[in-house]
C-alpha cells in the first residue's frame, strides 16, 4: 500500500461495505493502512483489497486507535455505540441514518454542498440513498429557479433492504414463477413472516411500506426523505414524498413533480442538469430515451429524464430520476466525501 | 339460456374478453343469445360459457344484426372500424380509447356517474384502467371536499400492455435469475427488439413509458389519465400523472397527492370512502395494511390506504390506491355499464 490515510471500513463485508472496497480501489484513495472492521459474526472473514487479503476484525470501541478517517456502514444501534467512540480518534464518515439530522453534523453530497463538510466536528453524515435519486437533478434546479414544494413517489429497488431483501425477492420469483394462476388471483400464501425483509410478498408486487410508521401515518424513509433534503439544499423546501419498494434489485427510481419561484422552461431544465456535476441527462422520449433502475445499475452518475412542463402550472415541470442506490446512493458518496475531506485537508 | 338480452362480445378470446366472459356468467348477466366475436386469426376457437361451449366468429361489420347489445375490448383501430357499425343496431359498450373523449359518448363509471349513460347515442365507454384505480378513491373525495389539483404517479402491471407483456416479463425473468451479477450492473442485452411488448426489459425494471410521446414529453396514458378524469368528475381538476410500468404481472397502483377546496381530515376522508360503492379502505398502517397489487388482485373493488395529510398544506392529502385492471379496471366495469343499460331501461 502506498503512502496516505490510516483509514477504517466499519460494516466491511456488508453489500455496501463491499461494494465501498470495491470503490476505494477503483479510484486509488491514497490509503497507508486499510483496517476492516465488522460483527463479531463476520470476524475472521478474509477480504481482498488491491491485491492482498485482508481479514475482518470486530468492531469494539477499541478499534479506532492511530487512524486518520473510519468509514462506517452500519445499523443505526451500532453506528450510535461506535461513531462517537471513533470520532474522539479520527475523522468519520457515517452513512448511518443516527447522526444526519444532528446540527453538529453536516450532511454532505459532493456534488452539491461540499462546503457544508468544513464545519464538521469529527463526523460527516451521508444521505439517505432514495432521497439522493431525487437531490442530484433537483440541486442545480433549485439554483436555477428555486425550488418550493415538491411531490415525490419513489420505486424503490430491494437492495436497498440488504442482503435480505434481495434473497427474498429471488426466493419468491423462483416460487411464484410457476404458479401463474395464483399470481393472477393474488392468492399466494406463505412467503413472508418473522425473518423476512417484507411485510408482504415483494415478487410481483408492490409495497408502499419503507421504514416505520408514525402516528401521521408517515414512514420514516418519507420523513428522512424530506428532512435530508431540506438540510441539504434549502429549509423552505415543501416536500411530500410516497417511498414505495418495487421487485427491482438495484436502482432506485424517483418520480417527481417540482413547483419553482419562477417559470422554468423544459430546455432551460435540462441546461442546468446537463452543466451539472454527478448527474446524467437522459431525456429523448422520441428514441426512447429516459431513466430506468437497470439503466442507472452500475453506474456512477444520477439520471434524469422525462422533464416536463405541468400544463396547469408555468412554475412546475416533471420529471424520472434513476441511480444506482448502491453506489452514488451510498457507497460512492462515503468514499467521494472521504475524497473531498482528503482534498480540503479536513482529516 | 334464460330469457334476456342478445348480446355480443367483441374480443373474446383476449385477457380482458375472457374475464368478461367469466364475470358475466359469475354475475348472471340476463342473457337470451350470446355472440363471440373476435379477429379472423381466433375465429373458430371454442369458449364455454354457462356449461356451453361455444365457437368463436370472425367480427365483420355484418356480425351485428339482432343484437341488443354488444360489448367490444378490441384495439382501437378495430373499434374505430366496427363500433359505428354495431352501434346502428344495438347498443355497444366500448373498451377502446377511441371514442371515450368524444362529446356524444358517455363515459361510466357505474359507481360514479351512472347518471351520464342516460345520454347514450348507441355508445357507452369505458375509461381507461389505471385512471380508474385512482378515480375509485378520488371520486367521493371530489364530493367531500372539491378536488383542485392532483399529483400522480403509476405503477402499472404488465397485463396492462395484454398477453404479450406477461409473456415478456416472464420470458425475460427465467433468463435474468440465473444471472444475477448481470442484472446487479445492468448489464442485460437481448430482451427487446421487434414484436416485444416494451422498449426496455420490464423484469426487475420500471419503466417511465406507457403508451406514445406527444410533442410536449406527456405520453398518451398520462394524458388520457389528466382528460378521462376530468370528463368523469369535473373539468376544472388540474392532473399531473407520470405512469410507469413495473414488473407486475396484475393489479395497477397509484401514488397521489390530492390539493381539495378546503381542509379535509383523515378520518373526514376515510369516512367518504368506506361510505363509497365500489372501493374499500385498506388502511391500517401500524398493522402494514394498505393496498397492494397483490392485494388487488382476483378483486372487484379499488383498495385505498396510506391516507395522510401533507404536513406543508392543510388542504392536501397523499393516498395509494390499487385495483385488478383486467376486472374492475376493465372487464368488470363493461359489465357494470351494461347491468346499468339493463337496469334502468337503456338498451
Amino acid at each position: 500500500m502506498s503512502r496516505g490515510y490510516r483509514v477504517a471500513l466499519v460494516g466491511a463485508t456488508g453489500a455496501v461495505g463491499r461494494e465501498m472496497l470495491r470503490i476505494l480501489g477503483e479510484r486509488s484513495f491514497p490509503i497507508a493502512s486499510l483496517r476492516l472492521l465488522a460483527s463479531a459474526r463476520s470476524a475472521g472473514r478474509r477480504l481482498t483489497f488491491a491485491g492482498e487479503e485482508i481479514e475482518v476484525a470486530e468492531a469494539t470501541p477499541g478499534s479506532f486507535e492511530d487512524l486518520d478517517l473510519a468509514v462506517f456502514d452500519t445499523p443505526d444501534e451500532v453506528a450510535l455505540d461506535l461513531v462517537p467512540e471513533a470520532a474522539r480518534r479520527c475523522v468519520v464518515v457515517d452513512k448511518s441514518t443516527a447522526f444526519r439530522m444532528r446540527d453538529d453534523v453536516p450532511l454532505v453530497v459532493p456534488e452539491v454542498n461540499p462546503e457544508a463538510a468544513r464545519a464538521h466536528h469529527g463526523i460527516v453524515a451521508n444521505p439517505n440513498c432514495t432521497m439522493v435519486t431525487m437531490l442530484m437533478p433537483l440541486a442545480p434546479l433549485h439554483r436555477t429557479a428555486g425550488c418550493r414544494r415538491v411531490v415525490a413517489s419513489s420505486y424503490q429497488s430491494v437492495s436497498g433492504a440488504g442482503g435480505p431483501g434481495v434473497e427474498d425477492l429471488y426466493e419468491q420469483l423462483e416460487k411464484l414463477i410457476p404458479e401463474r394462476d395464483a399470481v393472477r388471483r393474488g392468492s399466494v400464501e406463505g412467503l413472508v413472516g418473522p425473518g423476512r425483509a417484507f411485510r408482504h410478498p415483494i415478487a410481483f408486487n408492490a409495497i408502499p411500506h419503507v421504514g416505520g410508521f408514525d402516528d401521521t401515518g408517515r414512514t420514516s424513509e418519507e420523513r428522512r426523505f424530506a428532512q435530508e433534503t431540506c438540510k441539504i439544499l434549502d429549509a423552505a423546501i415543501d416536500i411530500f414524498a410516497t417511498c414505495v419498494r418495487v421487485p427491482t434489485v438495484v436502482g432506485h427510481a424517483i418520480s417527481a413533480w417540482v413547483e419553482f419561484e419562477r417559470p422554468l422552461g423544459v430546455e432551460e431544465a435540462r441546461a442546468a442538469i446537463a452543466a451539472a456535476p454527478g448527474v446524467a441527462l437522459e431525456d429523448d422520449p422520441a428514441a426512447a430515451r429516459y431513466p430506468t433502475p437497470l439503466l442507472a445499475a452500475g453506474e456512477d452518475k444520477a439520471f434524469v429524464g422525462r422533464i416536463r412542463r405541468d400544463p396547469a402550472n408555468e412554475r412546475a415541470l416533471g420529471f424520472f430520476s434513476a441511480c444506482d442506490n448502491l453506489r452514488k446512493g451510498a457507497a460512492l458518496n462515503a468514499v467521494q466525501v472521504a475524497e473531498l475531506l482528503v482534498a480540503e485537508g479536513l482529516v
